[in-house]
């Protein structure tokens, strides 16, 4: 295969906004534009895989799992909800692609959905702490009976409320990525790791039950180094990373060398938002990858061609 | 490649019976023993794909869906909730067979899980007369309120309560047919066509929403045809299809020829039943399949060997 190879990671806010109606309706209507992007790029010529957060689509399954109990109907594990969030959203990701493909010209391009898995280790430390908010808020009392009754930990999440939090352990190895990677070749596009994947850990080889959500950039990164992609494009809300963000002598950082960026790694980047894909971008080039990008929709293209977005290279 | 390709679909309450408790745990537990038979025709050399009935678990969604609202989340469409059980049973059924696979010394083979869509004729007369009920049951009056709502049908569903009645259109065909083909030709196994498909119609490029439920053997002989398999496996949970079936006279049906079954056609079988399964079982046949098989799991080996089941030859 001559082509370029590039795995994208598709922010979960992309797809559903805070105070946006939760509707199916709203979340196609948003898609449509998201993708327009990802559309353009392959008709550059570049063979995709596009990943995608599920954050606001996973939460709302999980009320919907509590609300269901009073019916009679268990709620399921964290796991099986995060495999519902990838057949839905990679449903409504494929519809709203092909469709812009059709529009384009690309009529007979295919964009295929993978149930995605990703191997954790079960003795990772990140499973005596858990750190990951998800599902609905609780008051603290509410919270409190939970936690005596489940063992689950809550905490107090940004002064909104309290949810339950889960590990987000370290993901080693997507168990699909054999097979996208010749879906790939062969002129699928492909949509899997939603939602970071369905972690799994094996034990004896048994499957081992785990509750945990693996970063999204993170398992996007495995999965590209895995596939020996030649690109890690993260798409966000913002057209690059910064150094003193926010602060009155901030600066857009746009190609640097993983040294370079290492250098300020520590002390810059907000945790839990921009400093895992900064990590996910250097870790890609370290594991033999040629360039990640951190942008937006709208500087993507521009990225791709050295001319603007945050570009880490070796 | 030179192995046989057998498309195999597994009945719904092989995964949930009526009345077991409708857990993960309960589910995963049905999987083990319900794969078991599909893990043996691997080792035997065959290709696999396997799809798979959804009716409890697209149900139990559509409580939830229901429940949900009064929590402030907008129940999302039937196609959607169809997209969700996909991804919901696809990753339970790998989780298990991948464990079967590996006690049986396979344990580098893969079962990959694919979202997929069956299209369908958005003229079809099916979507003039909805005959397959899905979700909750009701009341009589809760039903006629429903459908001033809605203008959505509700029949008496044998005599069990009213239910919302869906369309069952014909499937055209599978729309990521072309990659499962090619997934399961490099030797992975294939779970697709989850709940008969996600049916998606299309108008001048663009898809149209579509609320119905296809047919899931049906929708498996259509990939069966497309893929150009050589057996379509039907597993339910009686060993045969029967002339005069429950009567003193029933007479079960072994190997027959398509011209002798289609003269029994219409005076026998259920609707509903096992109708759209021997009507699947001879439309393989005449698109060109060697062999169509109707049988349990317990019989399934020998009915591969021609030793039981019923088998549907030219």
């Amino acid at each position: 295969m001559t082509k370029k190879l590039v795995a994208i990671a598709l922010g979960g806010n992309m797809i559903l906004q805070k105070g946006q109606p939760k509707t199916y309706e709203q979340q196609m209507e948003n898609l449509r534009v998201a993708t327009e992007v990802i559309v353009k790029i392959i008709k550059m010529g570049y063979g995709v895989i596009l990943t995608h957060g599920n954050g606001p689509q996973v939460g709302n399954i999980l009320v919907q799992q509590q609300s269901g109990v009073t019916e009679g109907i268990p709620a399921q594990p964290l796991n099986i909800c995060g495999a519902m969030s990838q057949g839905q959203i990679g449903f409504m990701i494929q519809t709203a692609m092909e469709e812009l493909l059709h529009e384009e010209g690309m009529k007979d391009r295919r964009v295929v959905a993978i149930v995605t898995r990703v191997l954790v280790d079960s003795s990772d430390p990140a499973f005596k702490e858990p750190t990951k908010p998800i599902g609905p808020f609780y008051t603290e009392e509410e919270a409190i009976v939970l936690h005596k009754k489940s063992r689950d930990t809550y905490i107090n999440d940004a002064g909104r409320g309290f949810r339950k939090v889960v590990p987000s352990p370290i993901p080693l190895e997507i168990l699909e990525g054999k097979t996208i990677r010749r879906c790939v070749e062969e002129g699928d596009i492909i949509i899997a790791v939603g939602g970071g994947g369905i972690p799994v850990a094996r034990k004896n080889g048994q499957f081992v039950d785990v509750e945990a959500v693996i970063d999204k950039d993170r398992a996007t990164e495995v999965l590209a180094t895995q596939i020996d992609a030649d690109i890690l494009m993260i798409i966000t809300d913002v057209s690059n990373a910064y150094v003193n963000f926010g602060k009155p002598d901030q600066k857009s950082i746009g190609k640097i060398t993983i040294e370079e960026m290492k250098k300020i790694f520590d002390g810059q980047f907000a945790k839990g938002s921009m400093k895992p894909k900064v990590g996910s971008a250097i870790r890609f080039i370290e594991n033999g990858g040629t360039l990640s990008i951190i942008t937006s929709p709208e500087n993507a293209i521009d990225a791709l061609k050295d001319k603007a977005g945050t570009r880490l290279v070796q």
